[in-house]
């Protein structure tokens, strides 16, 4: 997902942190799980730490709770800023927050970082009692599921007795998805967008062409690097190359087009920068290379390519079959990641399946980041699925 | 474009170079022009080197060459073998032959390998007489303009009166239209396909993240390296990258979808190959570099990049006013590089100018690169664009 929205309000203004409708200044919190976990390859870690995030109050019935999934590079901070002069607020803010679409006034929202990810939670880059150094490749490999579990413990640690909802985007919809089916009773709503069911043939090759930019960079070392050092020239090709397919043709366009960075200069016979694209994508790898760990891009784009609801339960309508959840799945007609039809495909399999739950559409030209941006079409459709009245339960038992 | 198409005759089987329709073994020429060329950039070469194939004969009148104009990691070898053992025919065998949709019994067919090119022609990784070392980056810029001066010059050199056709897809299509507007009352029809009137801040993009692998691997060496050297992890990744982008979603799915490369094997947690595609990928990377040189494939994107008949011209109505020739612009439904809008954009322009043009646009899911795949409906419409009778040429005067 990209990162390039800068907020920063003008001098004299009151911050935005403080405006209504804001979380306003928040800090995240470290779950500390001590007993041993199992991966799906069974691998196993001592135990493992999750950062987090929460908005809102977990009400007396602790049935309140909405847990936020994050996509690849995402992390817990969903909302809310850090500091009075935080540049940005968390990158889901848009949706989240008191009356917004996802009302911190009436849900206890939760964001984790992933078990594999390096924004606090245990993950390659986490140092290994055994040797004092980063696991590196030495870290247990890490599956959705696996991601799903870690989150299970944290959401029991919080004393959250159901979800009402869990909500994710591209990764984080697989993420919800996979919470509906592994802890069924527990999960009530599941929002899935710009996501899919199985990550198909393109988005495999998309993830080999970043992890071969990675691994190929002499500073990778199999793995062995001191953290901030390792392949930063190879994470950010990974970076721009995702990037791209995060937008569109027509967003990129719309953007940039063929402006040149130096208007005034005609045409530059040379291999610097000469268009504003290329300044753009230059910036976002070298963003990224300073707040990412490359050997969690491995894992996490492998725990991607692993997905596959389908293969992993016969078929997609048995993997949904134990599903109680009520879903929402939503494409976005310019995602070309995972297009339309693979949201479609996850809400009609599940009816198939005798589930409750709908798909729906939204128009837009800015590629699979639409999740993240901007739309009142989305807030509305968000807002009504989490906030309408669940259907009643009938009990024609005597 | 591809290159994984293996055309092998089984044992006692007479060879494919032998069949009817076929054009068989050819041999590549070499162009020598020793006058000196000045490039759009204003930078000169004292002269250069376009290697070429030709196939048919050239007629009495001089009037029946069709110019075949290749893509970006293309050359002149686009029909018929090298040798009775070669593994491959050239690169657009299916469309080119006695009899085929190009016919070579009717028409004398002309490819050539670009100048700033690898296979043959002057290019980056010729030697620089005044140092006796590759001219690396100190070579000339090159612009899709340069590449149909140096190919016009070829054509003039062979004694060919005009041109009954000039074809091309991706590149080849850009060139094809170049020379129709630089060369009106030389070219009689031009057949672009696949292609754009000018390269969008996607394409821009995808070239960028390539250029970028080339130049920050450590042995592109500011473009100074032996033949054969240089960057060829860089130049890897590039390729694999841009292979994705030249087939479709669809095609990858059907081609691999998620078929492991060892089926027997359940999920392997390393980051060695384990799906087919990821096979595929690395196999596609690691021919191209075999074949194909770092600086050209970092000039070739710059003149992609460069490419904008509007801006050049003002507007792409003003760029088309001098054309004389009538224009097939085709797309193909499936193409996210060069998106059926952007051909269909070309004919319009063309058709405001005044001009005679058409559009065809075919269903495929095979992606960009469908305009070198077998397809009756493609061959078909070309061979009735350059069968058909012109247009009478009615003279009023008395």
């Amino acid at each position: 997902m990209t990162d390039d929205v800068e907020t920063q309000p003008a001098p004299g203004v009151a911050p935005r942190h403080l405006a209504p409708g804001e979380v306003g200044l928040v800090a995240p919190h470290d779950f500390v799980c001590a007993e041993p976990f199992i991966f799906k390859s069974g691998q196993t870690l001592p135990g493992f730490t999750l950062r987090y995030e929460t908005y809102g109050a977990l009400n007396a019935a602790r049935d309140n709770a909405i847990l936020i999934c994050h996509a690849l590079s995402g992390d817990h901070h969903c909302a809310g800023w850090h500091s009075a002069d935080d540049k940005k607020p968390g990158w889901w803010n848009n949706l989240i927050g008191p009356g917004k679409a996802v009302d911190t006034g009436r849900f206890f929202v939760i964001c984790a970082n992933v078990l594999g990810g390096c924004q606090g939670s245990t993950g390659p880059s986490s140092v290994n009692p055994e040797t004092g150094r980063p696991y590196g490749v030495a870290f247990p490999f890490v599956t959705i599921l696996d991601m799903v579990r870690a989150q299970k413990l944290l959401l029991d640690h919080l004393g959250v007795a159901s979800l009402h909802a869990v909500i994710g985007g591209s990764m984080g919809g697989m993420t919800a998805l996979q919470f509906s089916i592994t802890y069924p009773a527990f999960t009530r709503r599941v929002l899935a967008m710009a996501t899919t069911s199985r990550e198909g043939a393109q988005a495999i090759a998309f993830n080999e062409v970043g992890r071969q930019a990675i691994m190929q960079d002499p500073d990778w070392n199999r793995g062995d690097y001191a953290k901030g050092g390792g392949p930063r020239v190879g994470l950010a090709i990974a970076r721009m190359m995702a990037h791209i397919t995060y937008v569109s043709d027509a967003s990129m366009d719309r953007k940039f087009g063929r402006r040149k960075k130096d208007s005034a200069a005609g045409d530059a016979y040379n291999f610097d920068v000469q268009f504003e694209v290329e300044s753009y994508l230059r910036h976002q790898g070298q963003a990224f290379i300073n707040r990412f760990d490359a050997n969690s891009y491995l894992y996490i784009t492998r725990a991607l390519d692993h997905f596959d609801l389908a293969q992993a339960h016969g078929s997609l309508e048995a993997a949904f079959a134990p599903v109680q959840a009520e879903t929402l799945a939503v494409g976005f007609t310019s995602d070309w990641l995972f297009p339309p039809e693979q949201n479609r495909t996850i809400a009609h399999a599940l009816l198939r399946a005798g589930k409750r739950a709908s798909y729906a559409e939204l128009s837009t030209d800015l590629g699979h980041d639409s999740f993240l941006l901007e739309s009142e079409e989305l807030y509305a459709l968000v807002r009504s699925f989490l906030e309408r009245q669940e259907p009643p339960v009938f009990d024609f038992s005597i």
